[in-house]
């Protein structure tokens, strides 16, 4: 083997992993949006047997032999091909670890259990996900062993998620935003609240269809690169720098729900989309981590998407959408009502303010399912209490608890955090940017391609270049730091609330 | 290797290459409905892969070992297994002169092709989809020699989507219809004409959506194994006999375009949900050809979906759905609009009579293409010519003439027969559904469950069990014989129109 012909086979076997990832999304999508109801066993099978077949593909003693005959011959190579060796290695550490039968037994059990999930949560009934969701805990304890057997288990799906990340970091993390905001939201109890009662009118979905199309032009997503549409929970898929799609959901009782749905997904997808196209087929192709993903969805849905700054500009056309509805409600009162914080039930509906309190309870939880101090069938119990201790609400039942969100149906055990992280992240990255452009300038004429462009050229073009704590640490403009984002939100909320 | 060991192999080979066959369905779907426009390369990129490897995995000397194994112990099969060996051996033989290069050329080709059709189309613009129908013919051409040397290439490649039909078999019927049906045309074109102009008021898609969903339920088509998508060209696509789609486009300026490609589609789709479940995930699951489809789906759209007991049972519903468009309309008046002949332009929204010349038009197309009498660029005149003379009408534009329809660029030559073989064939299975069972009786009161039950015990559920003609032969009685479609629709249309 020489140098050339290795690389030809690194990207030949690299666009089989691409097809093989692009058939499992076609028929994961399919199955979140348009499959009928009674399908799942079906698609079961195929995805079992795909995994199975992309793993034999990948974890195989030929592709060992071809990753360590590129890392031999590292100067020969540039830093792309470095990289895609050195990540591909990894993967590998991890995957020829895993049998191949195991691995389609979960790929299986993952589409069965999303179905199930579906079933559960419509009903409000956790005994009938109960039994897939014992499985899914028992199967990424075992994996957590495979990825790194040196490490606690949960450590090891933690880093899956975000590299470097382990629970003592998000302990003290965690620990940081408790004591900087539990203050700020107890203050809040004892003032006036806010009136967000014209959010809750009626917006019939036909309308919200089209205010979503209105969004996505205003962010500058291609809609030629770019769809949207409906799933019971709003996620982002992406086949290629050049396929992305998203979804969002309609509830006709609420303006705001599906409004920051259709801005935080289309921030992932500014990501997907802003990746240098020359990475697609490879596994360099994509964001780089959860953490960073969120910092970038969640930078679009709060830090822009609702700042006063944005809010404003846009407001006139959104009255235009809605004129009966927001008949009356000036700018200022749309601004404050979708910024009012409270404390809630649903992790997705969430504020700002309080949203990483949900976060905790899913981490404290996971924390304690995979070290085996909590049993499946007490997580309904544990959850309710938790809510009550950290939030304050009651939790009617389980759909509006512990099965209102699909990560742990789909095998995600140690994603969560990052929806904490990402949001930490995207705050200090905002400190980093207002040094280097007129961020709000440009916002305010209702224009954000400036904050696109920047992020682009900060973390999107990279896609998997680099780590993400390099990513972070060159957006960032430094170490990370959580209290960039607990004064911005300490900032944010005692103006808005006068505290 | 035993018999025991090699029938679990040949399970999970074809479990495989259901597994193949899903992805690229889904992907093919998504494509075809909710794919962004310009993302039709990744997939390509993604479906030549795939494409490759289920070539690879099928066309290989494993299978071909394992194959002639189990042909050699046939007496220790039962029925399905050998049929299954008997149907697999005959792919092999052609798929493995195939080379897998071309092959995954060929799943590239149309795919690029499908969509670059529909910008032609779109714009009206042959010449940017002909240097890609170039190549497509080519291809088949090439492949007809690797299905059946020793065949004429146009004859090879109808023998692949109905076994056993030929240029002098088709030649044939095509000449019994036109000598049947050129006179009922001529005497129609002597009466005054059926006043259909209400078909062509406003009716809103959403209205029509509802209308469809009526539709499905009348068919008793399962809505949690069968859904109904939009997209430009109605088509039906079957994962399993579990899960099921179609598609329809709705045209707001015609309510029988839509209404009858729901039935129509429909029909495939009972077909689909009726073959023996036992069948999922082996070569013999799905319709046994494209001509005995044809029979299915146009058995429900004409014979039963523009009958008049079925009309009329239907008409005061589909009166509900469409007030004002059809005030002062009567079901007589209903049913014979939806049953107008005239020559015309568009194919799929031709009425029963003049149906069958659309098909002539592309057979004589086709066979003229493939035996190289004619070059691809001469499609146009050709079409306009031939238009004017099996018609009389004359085609304003490619779109209305030879883009119309999407076979070709999916790499279809030889598919378009079936339509009129399949109408015929319907023909004859009433009139032997007619001494076994009540039909007219049971629809006259808005139920068909009778007739699927009768077609689904006659030809549904045996899959590909059966040689197609074997099928047809069983559920209609005897051997094909044409003149039962020909007097079936001189008596109609002379009854319509008082002849």
């Amino acid at each position: 083997m020489n140098v050339t012909t290795a690389i030809e086979k690194l990207n030949e076997l690299e666009t089989k992993m691409y097809a093989y990832a692009s058939a499992e999304s076609a028929l994961y999508l399919d199955g979140a949006t348009v499959a009928p109801k009674d399908t799942a066993e079906g698609r079961g099978v195929a995805l079992g047997i795909l995994a199975g077949e992309s793993h034999k593909l990948f974890a195989c003693e030929e592709t060992k032999a071809l990753l360590d005959f590129l890392g031999e011959n590292k100067q020969e190579l540039d830093e792309k091909l470095n990289r895609r060796v050195e990540l591909l290695k990894r993967d590998y550490g991890m995957l020829s670890k895993i049998p191949a039968d195991e691995y389609m037994e979960y790929a299986r059990l993952t589409n069965d259990a999303s179905d199930i999930w579906h079933r559960a949560k419509e009903t409000s009934d956790f005994s009938i996900f109960e039994p897939y969701l014992e499985k899914l805990v028992a199967f990424n304890i075992k994996f957590a062993g495979y990825y790194d057997s040196s490490k606690l288990p949960y450590d090891a799906l933690l880093n899956e998620y975000e590299r470097g990340v382990d629970m003592k970091y998000l302990d003290n993390f965690f620990n940081t935003l408790r004591n900087k905001l539990v203050p700020v939201i107890k203050a809040i109890s004892q003032k006036p609240q806010i009136d967000d009662s014209f959010l809750h009118k009626h917006y019939p979905a036909e309308v919200q269809r089209k205010f979503s199309d209105y969004l996505m032009e205003v962010m500058g997503l291609d809609r030629n690169h770019c769809t949207i549409g409906e799933t019971e929970h709003p996620f982002t898929l992406n086949f290629s720098s050049q396929d992305v799609r998203i979804t969002t959901n309609y509830d006709e009782n609420s303006l705001a729900d599906s409004m920051y749905s259709v801005i935080h997904e289309g921030g992932h997808a500014l990501y997907e989309l802003g990746v240098d196209r020359e990475l697609d087929y490879t596994c360099l192709a994509g964001g780089v981590s959860m953490g960073v993903h969120e910092s970038q969805s969640r930078f679009y849905e709060n830090i822009v998407g609702r700042s006063e700054a944005f809010v404003k500009a846009i407001y006139p056309k959104v009255k235009e959408f809605f004129p009966e509805q927001l008949n009356g409600v000036d700018a200022d009162m749309f601004y404050k009502a979708i910024n009012k914080a409270q404390p809630s039930l649903i992790r997705t509906e969430a504020d700002e303010l309080t949203y990483c309190f949900h976060v905790m309870i899913r981490y404290e939880i996971e924390k304690q399912l995979i070290s085996g101090e909590l049993a499946v069938k007490d997580i309904p119990e544990t959850w309710n209490s938790l809510y009550k201790e950290y939030l304050g609400v009651d939790v009617p039942d389980d759909k509006h608890g512990c099965l209102q969100d699909s990560h742990w149906s789909g095998g995600s055990f140690g994603y969560f955090p990052s929806y904490a992280l990402g949001s930490a992240y995207g705050a200090q990255m905002l400190a980093n940017m207002e040094k280097e452009i007129d961020v709000w300038g440009g916002i305010e004429n209702g224009s954000i391609s400036h904050v696109t462009e920047w992020l682009k050229d900060k973390v999107h073009k990279y896609g998997c270049l680099k780590e993400p704590s390099e990513i972070v640490k060159n957006a960032c403009g430094g170490e990370f730091d959580p209290n960039y984002y607990t004064d911005y939100l300490v900032s944010k909320y005692t103006s808005l609330y006068n505290l």
